[in-house]
């Protein structure tokens, strides 16, 4: 019997150690601490996730930084797999949207995309600068910008493509200012957009000017020029309200800043 | 060394069994199988969040029942504690704006409130009928409102009576019907809202309207009625835009059903 005895007891001391990791003994105050920051890990979770959608509902209403609880939050949401499908499940719908518009032969059915956070994405910028938690610092966002090193956002950049395809006429409306207009055309060249119908920025007439004013003043010449806006494409709610606004508006996530 | 084999073995073999739920061998096909259920499921999750937030946000435009691949997350969703945080936060959010309000003495601060899925949840009706899967039926949802047995949503009650409390006038405006005027009089009154200005409901001229207009028509009657309608809570994009709309809109989650 003795060989049958050493072999249960190999088996169960392998046991023991496979399963050692969960049942290890720990003092009462160690699992006490490790409960406790799992279960604020847990609650901070849950209310970054809530506080989430009253920012892309826009329940919030104005809003300066990320809440300190929500800045790992965001950075995990940024750099995981939901912001990328939230943006790709709006693409698809958006393109839904597009294929029931009975493309005109005259030009002049358009959609009107943002720029920053919408074609362009920033991520790589925030991730060196608090990830929302900061607030905006336009000199060091300027500088990112003249590198016109922003990636494309890939589902903006498939349904961009295809709304060429379709016959639609792109305009791109942006709070940038037309100082950046060279680095901005050049980043959206690099980033594989190569087709639109004009580049609108904020010349110096605009500067001051709530985005959501700007931006419906802009749309609404574009309306005077005859042109249809079918679509608007943007990560704020001042991209896609105000006047002039397009039949349908495709709101991209955006938990990191608030623009009014 | 009997007695220690023996103890022994017991241990080994209750050991065997706690475990055996997880170490079971299992055969490739099954072990293939279970991973891309494991891989279905986990997709799907990340899929229908995403889907949820298009239609938070009103991205998707007008819908007709959720996607069949969702109906267990939905399911999940307004059963757990997302649905009852996000609705958490969405009070106080509205709660911290209620604030900013300077109340007049004049008794003309208004909040506008809309009645299923905003003060009342329906839940009970939905986990047996689909959760958003089959196609409204007026007539089962009919028999359900007169049972007059719709909770109160936690949040909801918690944010009216401190409108109450804070001076503000709070409007019922729902799509109900008004034959169904007592059954909800009588579940606003079992669910504890005991207070409130006017209870509006769709009368013989409002009917076939989208709830859209009606929901506008009946706010712009408050506005030139001299009310100041700071605040508005509904879980439909038709309860809160339109026009005379309020200073601020608080949509409330709802991914079971659209109303357009």
């Amino acid at each position: 019997m003795a060989p049958t005895v050493s072999f249960l007891l190999i088996i169960f001391l392998s046991t023991i150690t496979f399963i050692s990791s969960e049942s290890v003994l720990r003092l009462p105050s160690e699992n006490d601490l490790s409960g406790r920051l799992h279960q604020v890990q847990e609650d901070d979770d849950l209310y970054c996730d809530s506080w989430r959608l009253t920012v892309e509902t826009n329940n919030i209403g104005p809003w300066k930084s990320v809440p300190a609880r929500c800045v790992n939050f965001v950075a995990e949401y940024m750099g995981g797999e939901r912001y990328s499908s939230d943006s790709k499940v709006i693409g698809e719908v958006s393109s839904a949207f597009a294929k029931s518009v009975e493309v005109n032969g005259d030009g002049r059915d358009a959609w009107v995309f943002d720029i920053d956070e919408t074609l362009l994405s920033n991520v790589p910028y925030y991730e060196n600068n608090g990830f929302g938690k900061e607030i905006f610092n336009e000199t060091s966002f300027d500088d990112w910008v003249n590198l016109a090193e922003a990636p494309a956002l890939p589902a903006s950049l498939s349904l961009y493509n295809e709304l060429l395809e379709l016959g639609f006429r792109v305009f791109l409306l942006t709070g940038r200012s037309e100082l950046q207009r060279n680095a901005t055309e050049t980043n959206l060249l690099l980033a594989g957009y190569n087709k639109w119908e004009r580049l609108i920025l904020r010349g110096s007439s605009d500067q001051g000017k709530p985005a959501i004013v700007y931006k419906s003043e802009k749309r609404a010449e574009l309306v005077e020029g005859g042109y249809r806006i079918h679509g608007s494409s943007g990560d704020q709610w001042s991209d896609l309200w105000g006047h002039a606004v397009a039949s349908r508006s495709f709101k991209l996530p955006n938990p990191m800043y608030y623009i009014p």
